[in-house]
């Protein structure tokens, strides 16, 4: 596998734009669109959160579709807690995309984020679409990747080539979110964290939903920026099959490869979004070891990257690592505390449940002055483990979530 | 009932003391000691928390024992994660203050509050206790509840009296916590939020553990700073039979009324907690009406109470409501979203899962630069109800977490 500068036009056969619609008060671009110049296989997972938004039911919708050849997007504006009139809102998206593409609106693929009860601009969607359309090109995948952003402070794209036999296959994404982020997304399920995956390889739909799955669990579902689970997230992949590589229809060593592919691809797009987390100075990598199963590990890891105390910490560099172990112990998993290791960056704070005398408090907050903490709970109770990412709480996150809508 | 001045000494036969013993760095009183003339029986309840300090092990086994007359509790060390040499300090905890009460360990219970990992340092405590113990008076209720203190900015107690029949019966309280703050504890399990409850009624153990498992679960197990559970939290009841009532012995008209003061009791001393939350600049109320069942009901006002971007939007003075909504779906329970009602005081600002049209902004964002910020969430799938307290999420309190051990 090897990174190459890039996103999500990267793969054969991808366009994308981003224009300014207006929906945003900043003036900034918010409005992007991604297409396929053939039909592809599509798959996406949503959020669990109970209130879903309007582009959420109707994406659901229309994944029903075999193909799929296009996603419109907007930033600004979440089309959430807007009942019926949101839902026709987002259908008129996809409409709006269809028709200026010259698709079925089943075809089109539809993600929003920004503000919650707002009632979408339609007006403003639809007199963008034309200069939507005409700017859809092999080179604007950066384009998009800027007019997804909110409180996004940099873009986040990559994308890596792999062979499959003697073909090459190219998998690119972008990514937004930085703030309402503690996705637990599904293949039926929503933080707002926005994800768009493409590739060139010829994968059946299914394949392409179990391989999502696979890439998700490991990558977006285990970061977190503030706790908060949104209402609109949603990562999706098209698959258009211009690679020409032989069909991935099972889960042979092709499906092993290309998972592994896009698990690159997902696990670095979501530390780009931990890194960038809303007010973040630091990035904190949390690694899990010696649970009883995975979902414990990534249950324990998963609660202690949601610790605002450990993020103030980590903002404060200071080394208070009681708070990991409160953090851990109430994730309402089991295990024995008693056998219990944790580690900041090399260095050991607990043992078998007991704080280590004689820790080097000076070495220990060394440890916590760099852009990048490593923390480990070794939990010595089985073989499973788990990693997850957050950011530090800043002041600068509590003035970012002050000042938002008003 | 009526509310009277008063804290932990108001009931009959209660003494209390506070001291300076140097165990915080401040050099501000650190130890305290509760202490009944007679023998009384006691309940408590712990945190949930799968680490579990020491002092919380060693009241779990001196419960056991059928009477109790003395809780003493320090405050700037947590005594968790020290292992067995934290178990031992703590029991020498309760030994010491046996000792100076001429009481057998097992009739003193032990509650620590402070850093997490760091020993305790049991001299300290050896030297202050013939001064704790000389001090303790029937007029020293406020000195305990001074002691108690860790980022607390004010005291927190108070007294009730009831009639059972003819006679009167006094309840009183203190406690304390405003950082790490999201208890869940039952009459087996610790928020480091500290409560100490006394009664002069005569009611049997079994029927006071109820009584308080009760009180608990609408109040302080309701309550939310940041969403982090300690590995403290502890809450304690002694009553001594001194006001002469006829026994409380069963769930009847007694059992009811005693009940129902103990829950104003912590319901009180709760809302204090959450209003005195660290960095704190205002209150939020959280209203939850129409869950199927309570555990429902309460499980949404926790999650809205526990969302880091509603308090921010608060602290903001930002009626930015779509955050509650996100938080409230985001709880794994299962109600009807286009049912939902939201009100920002008595502003309705939902309905039936659509955002008002025409919304007063203005009113909405005054509502939100009160003091006390009331939230309902109407659900109408049912008749049970919760209300959860919390507080705004400020810039103070990073500033508070980022500095704390160092």
């Amino acid at each position: 596998m090897i990174v190459i500068k890039g996103g999500v036009t990267s793969p054969k056969g991808f366009m994308a734009s981003g224009v300014k619609a207006g929906i945003k008060k900043s003036g900034r671009a918010d409005l992007a669109l991604l297409y396929s110049e053939v039909p592809a296989v599509a798959a996406a997972a949503f959020t669990t959160n109970r209130f879903q938004a309007s582009p959420v039911k109707i994406s659901k919708m229309h994944l029903k579709n075999e193909t799929h050849q296009a996603i419109i997007v907007n930033s600004g504006n979440a089309n959430c807690a807007n009942g019926s009139v949101g839902d026709r809102d987002a259908l008129k998206m996809a409409e709006l995309a269809g028709k200026a593409l010259l698709l079925d609106k089943r075809e089109v693929l539809v993600a929003s984020t920004g503000i919650i009860g707002v009632y979408m601009p339609l007006e403003k969607i639809e007199k963008a679409m034309p200069e939507l359309a005409a700017e859809l090109s092999e080179t604007k995948g950066t384009r998009f990747a800027e007019a997804i952003m909110t409180t996004d402070t940099v873009k986040k794209e990559l994308a890596v080539k792999i062979k499959l036999g003697k073909v090459t296959v190219t998998i690119g994404g972008a990514c937004k979110g930085v703030g309402m982020i503690y996705p637990l997304m599904n293949t039926e399920k929503h933080a707002t964290m926005l994800a768009f995956l493409t590739t060139d390889a010829v994968i059946t739909k299914r394949m392409l939903s179990l391989s999502l799955a696979e890439a998700i669990g490991s990558s977006f579902n285990m970061i977190s920026v503030d706790g908060d689970m949104s209402t609109n997230d949603s990562s999706f992949i098209m698959a258009n099959g211009l690679a020409k590589n032989r069909e991935i229809n099972s889960k042979g060593g092709d499906y092993r490869k290309f998972t592994e592919a896009l698990k690159s691809v997902t696990n670095e797009l979501a530390k780009k979004l931990a890194r960038d987390g809303e007010g973040a100075t630091k990035f904190i990598e949390i690694y899990v070891t010696g649970a009883k199963n995975e979902t414990d590990a990534k249950a324990i890891a998963r609660k202690i990257s949601a610790s605002n105390l450990l993020k103030c910490a980590v903002y404060g560099e200071d080394p208070n690592w009681g708070r990991i172990i409160a953090a851990a112990g109430s994730g309402g998993v089991s295990f024995d505390p008693d056998k219990v290791d944790v580690y900041l960056g090399g260095l050991k704070a607990l043992s078998n449940g007991m704080s280590v005398k004689g820790l080097d408090k000076e070495k220990a907050r060394k440890l916590f002055t760099k852009r990048d903490v490593h923390i480990k709970v070794g939990l010595k109770s089985g073989r499973y483990k788990a990693t997850a990412w957050t950011c530090d709480l800043s002041k600068e996150y509590v003035a970012i979530n002050s000042e938002y809508s008003t």
